[in-house]
Formats: structure tokens, sequence, C-alpha cells
């Protein structure tokens, strides 16, 4: 038992940007909260910026530094890092955990690339990692994931955690809209950025979905180990058609424990309506943990945004600060190696689309390509597309991608094939 | 920095019934995991049952003994709670965290009731005691909200958290059915107990909503504290007529933090279509979280369930043996005094239905009551009820409730009014 005391426990920032001025801001408005919960309050010491010379709303005089060795060097027990970027971040959170400060991070292109190197040098060092933020913002599923799932048994961790191209998704789904209208839109309204390359491409989810994986099974899978497509080449009428038979398109990422390993994987999919993730509307995020004594539990909430992020930032801090001298589970032995399954031998239902010569026997052709790669189709449309071509749209039985991948470049190269066949994968009901 | 030990840490059990036996079997198959995790093994010491001549199946030889004596003096860490019950129940976790062994417990009325006497001796005594399970089961709203979302300002929880009476109306919206008729298939199914008062009655909610108002908003609600209504009194009427005016009809628990203070109450309540909570189907439980920072947080999966509650439980003992000689928040601080606001005060929009005689003047004479009490109808709806009788419905603004409680009075003792009129909460948009 604690009395409060006034000495305030220092922490430092890295970055001022939304996320850490919105960081500083929510530990002044609840600072009585914070001093009642942990027995003492926080003092933000110093935040690091590129120019202290430029203006930053909310910093009071004195805070802002642009020498890293400043934030190092003032008596902090726990950094804020959220300035983003791989270069010189690394170095900074590196030397942080060498001296035994404790880092939360918001940054998920560090912790998908390097978060093995990170974790064993804090647990050499005695320092805590926590990255709450680097997942979907203000939806907790890191600490749902590596606190109360421990024992769990959970197998497969599948969701969206990309609100822009969800917010793009809706919109071609719901305005019937292509997707270059749609990304514009979304970046008239703040919902992508001027360069979304990261985003609309799969990178972002697939970082996240690393970080998602090794915490779920225990086990480091980087960013380079997770296969991503994103929805830059999807188009609208893969979208309409998904729709008529029941599907939404979500980007989906999705990663499964097998006995042969761990699969992870990102990219467009169909979504059968009335599962937890089809409903999944505009920007918001959701992520789903299936398991053998839990079934099934949904997380759902923003992923993005200053004061989101900043929650997440404040939860592990407090988290961290709250636990000083032991933490959860900072023991190297949170993580094993599994091997990585790679992406050809997942099975999974498929979506095809092909536009073909409308003539006799067209059907019996496909149907024989894929049937001689064993890919079991399970329903067919085929509708006129003008010009004596037709569309054909096939779902397989679930498939193993190997197989799907060669019989759909046999179909592509048959002569009555008129362009390159279009495969999406397809989320069974659950 | 600690190297893996082969010393148990040992924990004991009081009870080993479907929860009891579950997390022993848990800790049993995931024990690698966990050891290597924790840095040590956990050994399940010894459980309490009441009759130890009984089969229990899973128990080793030597674990069951039926003296709580036993278990508290077997040299146990901490001690998981899943024997239920108010007595002798509270007495054997006092005597434990007194001696500062910390307590694990799915028991909601335990906590609903008592929680503050628990807090209190177990701040005094160095002890944690942890409760993920006694709301939702394998939902992890408990550690979200104390752990999470500290900082993040929520000022709102409402959620489905009874899966009984969700699984019956279900069943009520989908099929027509009457109330009688749905319990007495969720019985067969299991979905309801034998005696189910205290699922149908809406008290089971009612402890769960104490539980997450405290943590919610740092302030002890008990029980007690919790207007409640079940849906034993709800007829299939009022189900079909939501559905019509676009609302499912739901079991909802909600609490809200304003300036008065704490309101919280649960009721069968209009949910609109759409609303994240419409849709959760079946036995789902499901928890919304609104705050500042957090904006919507959804949290969904299975609230009930042997093995589900399992794995809250383990996930908390793994917590409070990860974290010994601190643990998260365990602060007396955590608490503040907050006012409870009465039922009356409260506002919300509400759905009315009358059965009145059906000639000129019936809607002018009750919109008048209506109005006379400062409640605005928002629509209504009239159609035939046969034998010259008509069903009128209104779904006003947000109103008092006891200003909706005297309009409800008024037009109730109208001699034009057959029978008593049945008011319901409803949720508005979000």
């Amino acid at each position: 038992m604690q009395a409060p005391t006034t000495t305030p426990v220092r922490i430092g920032l890295l970055g001022y940007g939304t996320v850490g001025s919105a960081v500083d801001a929510m530990l002044g408005a609840h600072g009585d909260d914070i001093t009642r919960v942990l027995g003492q309050p926080v003092e933000v010491a110093r935040a690091l910026v590129r120019d202290v010379s430029k203006p930053h709303a909310g910093a009071r005089p004195g805070l802002l530094c642009d020498r890293f060795e400043e934030v190092r060097d003032s008596g902090v027990s726990a950094v804020c890092e959220v300035m983003g970027g791989v270069e010189p971040t690394l170095g900074y959170v590196l030397e942080l955990l060498e001296r035994g400060i404790s880092v939360v991070s918001a940054n998920k292109q560090l912790l998908a690339r390097h978060g093995e190197q990170l974790f064993a040098v804090a647990q050499r060092h005695g320092a805590q990692l926590r990255f709450e933020a680097s997942v979907c913002a203000a939806i907790p599923v890191v600490k749902v994931l590596r606190e109360s799932m421990l024992a769990a048994g959970v197998s497969e961790v599948l969701g969206i955690v990309n609100g822009t191209t969800n917010f793009i998704l809706s919109a071609m789904a719901g305005q019937g809209a292509d997707y270059a209208e749609s990304l514009a839109r979304a970046q008239e309204l703040g919902y992508a950025e001027a360069d979304p390359t990261d985003d609309v491409g799969g990178g972002d989810a697939a970082a996240k979905l690393a970080i998602l994986a090794s915490i779920a099974f225990h086990s480091h899978v980087r960013i380079d180990d997770v296969p991503y497509e994103g929805i830059d080449r999807l188009e609208a009428i893969d979208v309409a058609l998904a729709g008529e038979l029941g599907y939404a398109v979500k980007l989906i990422a999705q990663t499964r424990l097998s006995d042969e390993g761990v699969t992870a994987e990102v990219g467009p999919t169909l979504v059968p309506h009335g599962h937890s993730l089809a409903g999944v509307e505009g920007s918001f995020n959701a992520v789903v943990l299936r398991g053998e004594a839990i079934r099934e539990v949904l997380l759902q909430g923003p992923g993005a945004g200053g004061a989101e992020t900043a929650s997440a930032v404040v939860g592990d801090l407090l988290g961290v600060l709250g636990t000083r001298g032991s933490g959860s589970f900072q023991h190297d032995g949170y993580y094993r190696k599994i091997p990585i399954v790679p992406r050809e031998r997942v099975v999974s239902p498929l979506y095809v689309r092909m536009l073909v010569s409308d003539r006799p026997g067209v059907l019996a052709r496909i149907a024989s390509a894929f049937g001689s790669h064993d890919v079991s189709i399970a329903s067919m449309i085929q509708r006129p597309a003008g010009d004596g071509e037709a569309t054909i749209v096939l779902l397989t039985h679930p498939a193993q991608r190997a197989a799907a991948d060669a019989a759909v470049a046999e179909v592509g190269a048959l002569e009555l094939t008129r362009s390159a066949p279009r495969m999406l994968r397809v989320l069974e009901r659950s």
C-alpha cells in the first residue's frame, strides 16, 4: 500500500505532432485521474521535435528540444515514441531500452521490421516495450492478445486494419463508384493521404498483421513474411459482382496457426454478408480473434486519428508506469519459433472472373482446366459482355492457392480468353 | 531478466465445476506456453469442492478437498474463485486477501455487492483482485476498461450482457414467437436454466452493469444502484411493432457519466437497425464503450460457457502471476465517489403502446396528456385492434423518465384507455 506522492514521474516524447501533442494534452486533462490511479503525477519532461523554432500548438515553454540526448538524459522513466519512421527512430529506441528506459511506441514499421531485436534488448535491460498504438489506434487488440488470450488457444486473427481502404471500399460498394473516384473522395475528406501508396497498396495492413501474428502466436512474424495485395488494382465490376453473389469486398488481413506453421496474408477478399466483418463501414477497423476457448471475439472501433492513437499510447504508458520493475510477460519466453507457411500452400475458396469469347464449349474448357488442377467449382455465373464476349465468374470450393494459380494460368493462356482472369480470396462463413 | 525455473508457482481453486475443471484442464493443456511466458510452471495445489466422494471429471488424485483451510494453507500465491454464491464465498475471499493471497473471481454477485470492501482489503494487504470472468466471460471488457481506457474519457458503456435473454429476443424477433415459447425453446437447447429468473428478470445484467460502471467511472456502483427490468413481461406485439418501426428489441444495460453523476439502468430497449448492438444475435454478448478520445469501441463475443469463462480466469491468473508485487492500478486511488442519478431523471426517447377506444378525439386527448408533461411526440402510428379498439404507438423525442411516467399514468387513467400502456426505452442512433 503506497500513499500518493507529489513527486512526479518524468516521461519523454519523441515527436510532438498530432499524436504527441494529443498525448501531452491528454496527460494534462486527465492529470487528476492519473495521479489518483498511479499514486503520483506524470510530468512530460522533454519532447523531441525536428525544429524547435517552428510553432507547436499546446507545447509549454521549455518542453521542446531538437537533440535526442536532451530527452534521454532528462531523468525519464519512460518515453513515448510518436515520431514514426525507421531511421533515426530505431537507434533512439534501442538507446533508451539499453539504459533501462521503457518505451511506448506507435510505430508499426519499427515493430514489424525490428520487433525481435527490440524485444531482446528490452528484456536484457529490464525495460518494457509496449506498442498498442501501432495497430488499430484505440482498439485494444494488442493488450487483449498479449494479456487476456494467453491460454485461449488463439488459432486465427483476421480483420480490417486499414481505415483508408475500408472507406474507399465502402464508397465503391455503396455508390458503385470506381476506385480512382473513391480514392479522390477519400482524399478530399481527409481519409486518405496525398500519397496513399502505403494504405491502398496493402503495406500498412501487412505491417499491422505482422505485429498481430507475432503476438497471437508468440512467434516473430516480420512484414517480409506477409504477402500482400492492396485495393489499387480492384475494379468496380468485381465489387458489383461480389455484391450480387452475397459478398462485400474488404481488404482482409488474415493469419492462421496450423500444424504446418503460420500463414499470413493481406488482400482484397470477398466477405459473406452476415459475417461480422462484412458490416464494418467507413473508416472503422475491426479484428476477429478465433480460438478453442473463446470461439470468436470481435473488437471494433476507430483505427486511426490523433486522439484515438494518443489514447492507446497513454494506456500503455500508464501500464508501464503502473507495473514498474515487473511488467506483464516481459520474459524472453514470450516468443518461440514457428515456421511461416508460404502463400501457395494456403487453402481458401476463391473468386475468379474471366472475360471470354461467348461461344459453345467455353464453359466446358474452363471447367476442365480447373478440374485438372483439382480445383472444384462451387458456383458459376455467365453473362453477355457485348462484342461476342461473356463474363464468367466462378466461386470455387476451398482450394490450395498454387493449384488455383495454375488453373488460372492455364485458362489465361486459352485463345478464347480475352483478358487476364482476376482472382480474389473468399472468406468462409464462420 | 530471469531465467526460467522449474519451481512451480502454486495456485488454488475454490470450486471444481464446469469452470473450475476447465481452468485446471487449460492450465494443463497450455502448460508449456505458460511456463515459457511466466518463466516458471503453474501447479494447481488444491481445489475445494462440496463433496470429495462424488466423481469430478478431470481431477487428479489428491487435488480435491472439502475444507477451505486446505486450499488456504497449501502455499498458494493466488486462488481462482469459481464456486459462485455470496456465502460462504465472501468470507473465503476476504480471508485469502487478508493473507496477501491474490484472488481471481468469476463471481458477479460477489463483486457487484461487495466490491468496495473486497478492493479495500486487497489493497491493504498487497493482494490483487481480478474479475474479468465475472462479466461477459471471454470478452475482455474489464481489462480494457481498467487498463486501456484510463485516459480515454469514457463517458458511456452500453451493451447486451446476458446471452439467455438475447437468445430469447432473437427467437421472438425471428420467428414471431411469444416469450413463453421462446424461453421453453432456449431451455431445451441449454441456453436458459431450469430456473431462469436471474437471467430473464434482468438481475444478472444489473450485476454485470454495476461492475462495468464501477470500473468505467472509477466509482463504486452496487447492484442496488441499478434499476432493472427483465424481458419476462415483454409481449410479442411490442417486438413486432418495434420491428415495423425499424428497431430490434434488446435487453440493454446502459450506464452514463454526466455532470450530475452516474446513471445506470437495465431494461428491454428499442435499438435502431444499423446500430452496432441491433445485429448481435443469439447467445452472444456485446459491449460498446464511448468516450471523447476513443469515439466508439465495440467488444463482442460469447458471454457465457465453461471454456469461455475459464479462459478469462486463466488470463487474469497469468496477469496476477506475471505482475506479482505490483499489479496494475491496485492503488486505492482507482476509485472516487460519484453520485448515482435516479432513474427518474434519465432522459431518453421512449416507445409507448396503448390500447384505446377507437373513437374521435382519442389521439388529441393522448397528445394533450403527453404535451402537458412536456413530452414531445416524434411519431405515432394507430391501427384498429378489433372490438372498436385501436392500438396506438408513440415514439417520443428524448424525455425525462419522470415526465413520461406521469404522462403515461395520466393516459392510463383515461376512461378511453383499455389496458395499461406499455413503455420501453429507445436507444438514440449513435
